[in-house]
């Protein structure tokens, strides 16, 4: 956080905004040689390391609603779904750099929301806010963040690499994020941004919808014990990480419905709205990982189930020699739903 | 560029997009273990450097009007000003990651014009797109671009270390683009972003607005030679510089008006407005350097001017014990001109 806001002539106020951040953060670690508030962060990379780098932009009334969703909650969400593409890759993320772009009427308690709401995330994944900028628009409120992380050479996770043969997994939970969004979407008048479902695991899926938790443990650990073949976040649904994965690694695939995991809560909601759950569900951006493991890594994957701390690693399918992609469902074959929209307006 | 167009339902067409911005990229270097097209870019850092790392995003209607620049002159300075950050830090510049908000009515060439404009500055810094993403936007264009770059550790230029007796340098020229800018708000209606004044010395100041030239190799001498004590670049313009030297150093400063190397194109040019050349010139964004060096530096500092290839460095003032900030124009003391404002709607 650099500069002050280019482009108002208010220039003094967004000095004082980008104090007030600065105030929020946490002590800056040792290898942030030069932290916010020069041209530019400076930072000593793990030793041996590659760096991993991903940027990723949230719009109102594209990615989020502000009616639906908390200051705290976007910014938790702009900084989640960066970190989920660096745990993609087998990365441990380090640092972050924020670039805001504010319209008229953001209040002081907004932006703190939107910065406390980051450094939460930031806090739970160990990344430090590195950088930034703020400036001034005419258009919707935009987070655009930036995340740096390190991973061992030879131990990238790629899109590319899945064999036919290979089993398809999943990380966690697929639905749940759609689920939680429809629920609120649906929610009655008041401050549905802190409404609560009476229903435990409706609950749940709201806040996975709120606060959505990259992988980065179970990353590192599969790139470090070499298991993943492939390895893919679910930034845009199911539908589209096993195609995406597929079409760089020269693959079809195959998935069970009947293995999706997708949790009670959201299978009832989905019902409930006369949807499909396989469709919602492969539409839901969840940010889990999708990856591919060849048979003969399934002994090492047990030792990566075992450490991944309660979150479950669900065998969903196969890759194959083909180019098609299906769903199983029982004796039917269904075309894998694709096309994807993060955000309807309700 | 690793995913489609989150938000749209035209996720093929956005597709599209990406995959014609992939077909303009040049080859990647080898240090990209991993380039545009999967969750996260992989990059290895020359060994023993320190990562230097910045973003800074454009705003259409706040820091550029498409009436009056061509999207490649966008895309241009899109990354231009980044990398500038990365010289002003001593760093060399090696990544850069794009991302677009696009809004409605973008058209392929308006969407080719901002890549070759930004691919044009990348090959210039020998700079490679190592990733992004796009997204739509109900609200203005918008260009966040991060650079990643690479300096040695103990040739670090920070804004603070500026001592009291050190002289105060500038690189280049200003006020230039400030007069370019004026120039092209005055132009006669018609294609205003490729119009040239028939003046040469003008026509040197649209140019020098339209592509800003990051100075990366001074601030890559300047940091290698421990010529300076402390540098910024004028992004916000002269007296924004002066001004965060002198308050990150904990000194102040005064300028000599007659020294500011102002061109004479610039200069007939507020004097036609009616404007104050010291004025106008302190609030351009130039994006060159402002630096201060030690008296005991002057010598290697000679040699630093002997390798910047024809690029003026100029002394302007001096840095000094009390907190004040002052031009001495002849006889008079003026206080610095502040504030300042990338883009007003003409």
């Amino acid at each position: 956080l650099k500069s002050p806001d280019r482009g108002t002539p208010a220039a003094t106020g967004e000095h004082a905004r980008i104090r007030r951040i600065l105030n929020r953060l946490p002590p800056a670690p040792a290898a942030l040689v030069v932290g916010p508030g020069d041209d530019a962060a400076v930072w000593e990379a793990p030793r041996g390391t590659l760096q991993v780098l991903t940027t990723d932009a949230l719009v109102e009334g594209v990615h989020f609603d502000r009616r639906l969703t908390s200051p705290a909650d976007i910014g938790y969400r702009a900084l989640a779904v960066n970190i989920s593409d660096v745990a993609a890759m087998g990365g441990a993320p380090h640092l972050a750099l924020l670039s805001l772009a504010l319209p008229d009427g953001i209040t002081s308690e907004v932006l703190d929301g939107l910065v406390d709401g980051l450094l939460d995330m930031a806090a739970e994944a160990n990344v430090s806010l590195a950088g930034g900028n703020i400036t001034h628009t005419p258009g919707p409120l935009l987070l655009d963040v930036t995340v740096v992380g390190s991973v061992k050479p030879r131990k990238v996770l790629r899109r590319a690499g899945a064999q036919p043969g290979d089993f398809i997994y999943v990380t966690g939970a697929l639905g749940a994020a759609a689920a939680g969004l429809g629920w609120l979407r649906d929610a009655p008048e008041g401050d549905i941004p802190s409404a609560e479902p009476a229903d435990a695991e409706m609950a749940a899926c709201v806040a996975r919808y709120r606060r959505p938790s990259p992988r980065t443990r179970i990353g590192t650990l599969l790139g470090r014990s070499r298991v993943a073949s492939a390895c893919m976040d679910l930034s845009d649904g199911l539908g589209d990480a096993v195609r995406q994965v597929s079409e760089a690694s020269g693959t079809g695939a195959w998935l069970d419905a009947a293995a999706l995991p997708i949790p009670g809560g959201a299978r009832r909601w989905f019902a409930s709205r006369g949807e499909d759950p396989l469709e919602a569900a492969s539409v839901s951006d969840d940010y889990e990982l999708l990856f591919t493991v060849p048979r003969r890594r399934l002994g090492r994957l047990r030792h990566v189930a075992r450490e991944a701390r309660g979150v479950p690693l669900t065998r969903i399918g196969e890759v194959t020699k083909g180019r098609s992609i299906e769903i199983r469902d029982g004796e039917r074959r269904l075309p894998l739903p694709s096309g994807y929209e993060h955000f309807r307006k309700p």
